[in-house]
């Protein structure tokens, strides 16, 4: 899935900021590609960017409209459809985040045959994946994992990307859900990949490459984790990872979903490094990451002070205190 | 998905006997659900059982034509599709277990909505399951874990509801694979479901039940398999199995379709505990099958009773010594 840049962002009429997160998440980190959005009356979600009608949008460059909502089941609202028809009828390919599949609404199936433009639903894959193969390939890659889903695996490769870049490292972040797709216009969701593929599709996310490129890939779920930990396998297996950063949430006391307990960050080190060696013996970890936003400052700084010590490994709040201590890590033990 | 019993077993003019390997599984394990097969001019696949037309098992009371073979890439040859259409007009269910979905053939499609029959494509799965909760659950289960795919981890579920039904205990088969769902009549291939939804796949296929039953849980894969261990891992947190028995085939050196060499038993009895442990913390093995079939009758028992002393396990190959001793154990770990 290549999804066409830029973006013009529609966000329906959605009643609040949470059902546009994925929306949101887009425009953080890829500022640059939104060049608008586009709202219906009654939207209680604002971007902070542009409003546009599809026009202005194809105006300014628009390529593609994102639909980077989530509505009640995933559905798409039929009050919306006029606007993906009249996207379509624009000139824009459409790409949604919705479980309806925007192909299986006539009226934009039509328009988008009748205009010859690509239809994206991120959530489902009719990409064909081989099976993953184990076999060692160029390139390097740091993998995010975690204590549990939701921690920040996302936020972590992304902050990772930028703060490698601006210190010159050849890094490509690569998405596995579905925000990241559209985040970096490539990519598949893995939850939407069929379980024999796991490893196959990563291996395809995060291919050969130079020797010194990073691919730093989004994690999912965690190895502890009853309901997702097959996937997270599949995850750390396809992606040979040689480096990866751990990442936690500290006042979380169970598992989302599940009345588990969380494990601690060492048992995660430690199974990480034991299930990883399979498809690349030098696994190791390089840093840990935490969502400190319920702590206060000094609460926060004492807490990562405290991990760093324990683990022997550099411990941040990459959204608080940036990557700087993650990048001289990986910048030592991966030198030019 | 649940197939109407009993089969009328469809061969096509498959070229070989391996390409009806599904349906050599079915008639193995359910001779009695098996009124006949039907076969096109030029099929070198012979079930053993009466060549029936199709109108003659529907007269013997069959239900469900089993389209149970295997074509290059799974793809539904055109010459076939009469004799399903025809099925379908004679009052048939039909399931396949090839790539192409039934339904995407306008002529089947056509047929099954005009006579109100069912079609199921067994390797496509439209079911929602939830994700795993592992929430622990009433009734006994026992899963088969391998050092490879293939190697004998359905046949010795098989065997062992054969043997425990003839002992008078309370035992089901569970398919997760292919085969296994023809031979049920129940159940999902796992290599069909999204990744996000294994372990709650499984939590469906071997729900609560009576505090004394056993679920039989079929394995796929190995958690020491590069494409597969996802899935392995996943089955094993949503089958939270109290037992699990190893199967192994001996004169492999290394795992199906990668170059990475096979595990040692003790090392997957190691890592099933240890991983099995998150959903079910008294998960123990109770025995070993070994698929002997290289070997002659003195080297097989020498090596079964090498292994059964290395690992206080009783080791048997199901299939040519029976599996006496794996219930015997079952019996003695979890008395009634």
């Amino acid at each position: 899935m290549q999804i066409a840049t830029p973006y013009l962002m529609f966000l329906g009429d959605v009643p609040d900021r949470l059902a546009a997160k994925t929306a949101y998440g887009i425009v953080d980190w890829r500022p640059e590609w939104c060049v608008g959005q586009t709202r219906l009356p009654g939207c209680a979600a604002d971007l902070g960017i542009p409003d546009l009608t599809i026009a202005e949008g194809v105006g300014r460059g628009a390529r593609t409209l994102i639909v980077g909502v989530v509505n009640a089941g995933g559905v798409l609202p039929p009050h919306w459809i006029a606007t993906i028809v009249e996207a379509i009828e624009g000139g824009l390919d459409v790409a949604s985040g919705l479980h309806t599949r925007l192909g299986s609404v006539p009226a934009i199936a039509e328009a988008a045959t009748r205009h010859g433009r690509q239809l994206h639903d991120v959530r489902h894959s009719d990409q064909r994946f081989d099976t993953g193969k184990g076999t060692r390939r160029p390139g390097r890659r740091l993998l995010t994992v975690g204590t549990d889903c939701s921690v920040g695996k996302k936020y972590t490769v992304l902050a990772l990307e930028k703060g490698m870049r601006a210190r010159g490292l050849d890094a490509d972040f690569r998405a596995t859900g579905q925000t990241g797709v559209f985040i970096s216009g490539r990519g598949v969701a893995i939850d939407a990949v069929v379980a024999d593929f796991i490893s196959g599709a990563v291996e395809w996310i995060a291919p050969a490459a130079d020797p010194h490129h990073w691919d730093l890939i989004e994690g999912q779920g965690s190895l502890f984790h009853p309901s997702f930990a097959g996937v997270s396998l599949g995850l750390l297996h396809g992606a040979q990872a040689d480096a990866f950063v751990v990442c936690h949430e500290p006042t979380r006391t169970t598992m989302r979903g599940v009345t588990h307990p969380l494990p601690s960050l060492q048992e995660v080190i430690d199974l990480t490094v034991q299930l990883g060696r399979l498809t690349n013996p030098e696994i190791r970890p390089t840093g840990i990451a935490i969502n400190t936003q319920a702590l206060e400052d000094g609460e926060a700084r004492a807490l990562l002070e405290k991990l760093a010590a324990e683990h022997g490994l550099p411990a941040t709040d990459p959204v608080r205190f940036g990557v700087e201590g993650l990048v001289d890590r990986l910048v030592a033990e991966f030198p030019a």
